[in-house]
């Protein structure tokens, strides 16, 4: 999520719930033991205010959700929706298969270890588009590196934006490591696009705009590569 | 290029030049003969109304270009064209470099040996935007097995598009194949990315609209890809 100028109200996040999770680094190679159990980890990196990770972890209860972001604020937001997704549910208490983690993903490296992700989620991501700018983004061969790291057999990569920019960055980016693309979509919500696929705020606000939004599966894993690789060849008969 | 409902004047073509061609079958596998030498062979699929193959002709002396389309108006207009340019450079006769080829492209490997090509170009193609239609787009899979065969080791397909559906059609086609993708744009005329290639007659009015173009290149052949792959690597310290 872009949060320009708004810094938030700071203050402390610690007291509020177990699922917020300020100091990650303890759970790097250990986030099995924070969810209590072996299921796949599926990370958004920029949650923004957390409302995509708060319906997936609501309808996916088979997977652990973690949103990452760098602003208190959108943690307390993030809650507040967490709470709220889970309430329509009947449950009480605060979901246990997400987390809400304070960090900058400059540094994801110390928050997870190798291969300990099956999918990341990067939605909306602020397209920084100055070229000057462009190391910052999200899909830079800088950061593809980290994440190629960090996913392990089943791993993936799905990608959701408004910017053409953004899009077109990344598409080079993932092609430069020779990487496997899938359902590439220049018009996420064009007739027969859209697939029941949980929506951003963003997104929301861009398509009401009447908005093109972007997104892209990239298949990293050998299981998942397989899997794929199967699925085109009976598809096409090739 | 599309032709809707303009069949063109049909006539005796083949007293026009040598290097109309008619019966391509007759080459097959012989096209060196032809151009009597053994300089790479760019083959545009649609050439429309010649402009982009004739100036291709004009600029590269060292690479041999054919153009191919199904109906004789396209020929008569490309021949027009390709001796304009022709006479820009000061020379008499037809280029040497030049063939201009009436066929179907669903026979194309009647037309190619394996091998034989190191480039396709699709510029504009009919979008076919119906679902119904898809197996008659050119980057359908079936055409692209096709594709795949004719290109040699330093092969390659250079598209562009201003459909935004043909466009995500082809690069989910690609994908299937597991295709390497270079120099993906969503909008060519953006600044920065042109880099003086030459325009079709489609894509002048186009930009003059203010419409986007869609490019990309498909790295096909063994050779081809190392040099890419190289780059990527240097230029992303991979």
């Amino acid at each position: 999520m872009r949060l320009r100028g708004k810094k938030g109200i700071r203050g402390p996040l610690d007291s509020l719930s177990r699922i917020v999770v300020l100091n990650p680094q303890q759970y790097r190679g250990k986030w099995r033991e924070f969810f209590g159990n072996d299921r796949p980890i599926h990370v958004e990196l920029g949650m923004g205010k957390g409302g995509f990770i708060s319906e997936m972890s609501r309808r996916h209860k088979d997977i652990n959700f973690i949103g990452v972001d760098m602003y208190d604020e959108l943690i307390r937001r993030a809650l507040e929706k967490a709470r709220e997704a889970h309430k329509e549910e009947g449950q009480s208490g605060d979901p246990s298969n997400l987390a809400l983690v304070l960090m900058n993903i400059e540094r994801i490296e110390d928050m997870f270890a190798e291969n300990e992700l099956e999918r990341i989620y990067l939605n909306f991501s602020d397209p920084w588009p100055k070229k000057r700018h462009a190391k910052r983004r999200l899909t830079h061969p800088r950061f593809l590196k980290k994440y190629l790291g960090l996913l392990n057999s089943s791993g993936e990569i799905h990608l959701k934006t408004d910017s053409p920019l953004f899009f077109e960055f990344s598409l080079n980016a993932f092609a430069c490591f020779g990487l496997q693309l899938h359902n590439i979509s220049l018009d996420l919500h064009r007739d027969g696009n859209e697939t029941g696929l949980v929506m951003t705020e963003y997104e929301k606000k861009f398509v009401e705009q009447g908005k093109n939004i972007y997104r892209c599966e990239v298949i990293v894993g050998e299981e998942a590569l397989a899997r794929i690789r199967e699925k085109n060849q009976k598809q096409w008969n090739l």
